[in-house]
């Protein structure tokens, strides 16, 4: 059997050992792998597209993984497939990770219709999102219909996630101040829900957060205006408050989910979206690789201490230096 | 005499209209014009970097102009020289401008002492933002000991500003939401000093704003910690309320911007973040001058339609295009 029909037809084991090689082969960096890769993604690509693609951001502690957990379960009783996938910046820089660890969803990752996949463990914040965007592919043409991508709030990760995403979750704790750091984090603007978890532990905290954020979202203009007639084509923020821990409020979520994924179909910003994803991250990869090959040149590896001493010291204006610089490049 | 001697050595009108040919040449788009201007750039480098640089933004009417004016004056009247330069995102949009109107200040401008720039005119706002730093360098270079760059706060100028400046002052009205909208956009965060202008109109207003600010700004963390030992030798982001109309907390502002300037230039910080600026400048020059040489490059630009059309239509990995185009670029 192909690589390519062990993802899109087989079942089980089989299928979810080619997943798993699929994966390994895109993250690996062998030039001979890479070219391997891009026919294998090519091959799946009309196989892909037809899921829902979830973002899920928070702090850590905020219960990310309970949460993916009971959703997942209540998804696959449905009849759903899922899949989830984590970008986790800090695995890059201190080696070890904050997510990707499988047991943290004990039932959801034995379970036959869930597919869990640890953040790649190395390489910029850039290049794993590029991985986990790819292995997002690999698991929708494996029949994955809930592709859910998971992040930890450190960095620019959760642009990174809202960027390849459908819809974009962000999970809060219900403590004052926790929405102000979202807000300075510009990650408020990025949601198009936000949950508040364990209003177990305290109702009324939880009661006041969702107040708290809702006025807050209504200040900075991401509610719609209530005169404009069409506001109703576009989609309201909503804050919904849960215990993940105790499985309540998982419906409710699912619900503004499904409303939200309707509304954006009907008023086709969903596949807008999409396009302009699939178009920002062409060019963030051009970019990269415009960048990462100047730096390797030889001609410029040469000059390139110098230059920056002089720019350092005052000696050499930073915007003389960078023309000097392409200079060296284009006469390569 | 040379164009740089006119800019360093000689004063009044001589040296007013060698500044101004200086940024105009600096200004022009053609290969030959570029080439005189880095020659001059190196040579006026020696003589600047001596100036304070202030960096100001608010939105429209909270009034920039009227504050820039009352202080340059206050300034002048200090036996400072003081030159003001502008980054006015909307001029480059609409071909009109919010900013950038001599008139504005109308005395400043008249003062033998003050030089005032409008925004260039043209271009992306990394191309103006480019403009006006090497604008800034010919002020430095012709004498100018305090070099205030003003912006309105619209899209990322404030950004760019902060960026080249050695100190970064947000302009708010005393209204409740106003502060918000600052975190929200990530320039609160920007923000070395908070005015809050108009406090002539409703001093209560602007005391509590005032007041929210602060608070905001501490539940932020941009407030030093009072039990750390160590937080006295960094900067606390301070908010001042004033009248730019009638002149009152000029003073108090400037006080504030000097007990910055010394205690910055104490603990190593304001030159690092001088060496910092212009790294970042250079490197922010180079990105823009690669993604424009392969935008440019025929064999690139005769694959990019049909690529940017199969990513769109989902027939291409976004990833796979960006790898084939960069393939065609290396091997031009």
């Amino acid at each position: 059997m192909s690589a390519v029909d062990a993802i899109v037809v087989s079942q089980g084991t089989v299928q979810r050992r080619a997943i798993a090689k699929a994966i390994t082969l895109l993250e690996s960096t062998r030039a001979d792998h890479r070219a391997q890769a891009d026919e294998l993604l090519t091959a799946l690509l009309p196989h892909t597209g037809k899921s829902l693609r979830l973002g899920i951001s928070g702090v850590p502690g905020v219960g990310k993984s309970t949460f993916i957990e009971a959703l997942g379960l209540h998804l696959i009783e449905q009849g759903h497939r899922v899949a989830v996938l984590t970008i986790d910046p800090s695995s890059s820089v201190s080696g070890g990770s904050i997510l990707g660890d499988k047991t943290r969803m004990e039932k959801l990752s034995m379970h036959e219709k869930a597919y869990i996949r640890p953040s790649p463990s190395s390489g910029t914040l850039g290049g794993v999102a590029e991985k986990t965007r790819e292995a997002m592919l690999v698991c929708e043409a494996a029949g994955y219909d809930i592709v859910i991508v998971e992040t930890v709030g450190v960095g620019q990760s959760e642009t990174a996630v809202q960027g390849m995403t459908d819809m974009f979750v962000l999970m809060q704790l219900p403590n004052a101040g926790d929405d102000l750091q979202a807000i300075k984090k510009g990650v408020m603007e990025l949601a198009d829900l936000v949950v508040i978890n364990k209003a177990d532990i305290d109702a009324d905290a939880a009661t006041r957060a969702q107040a708290m954020i809702t006025s807050s979202l209504r200040l900075l203009g991401m509610h719609g205006n209530p005169n404009d007639p069409h506001s109703d084509k576009h989609w309201q923020p909503q804050v919904i408050s849960l215990s993940a821990l105790l499985g309540q409020g998982v419906d409710t979520f699912w619900k503004a989910v499904s409303e939200f994924q309707t509304l954006q179909t009907a008023n086709g910003l969903f596949n807008q979206r999409r396009q302009n994803q699939s178009l920002s991250w062409m060019w963030e990869r051009i970019d990269a690789g415009l960048k990462q090959a100047f730096k390797q040149n030889s001609a410029v590896r040469e000059q390139l201490p110098q230059l920056t001493a002089s720019v350092q010291a005052g000696q050499l204006a930073a915007s003389t230096a960078a023309r000097e610089l392409l200079r060296t490049w284009n006469q390569r």
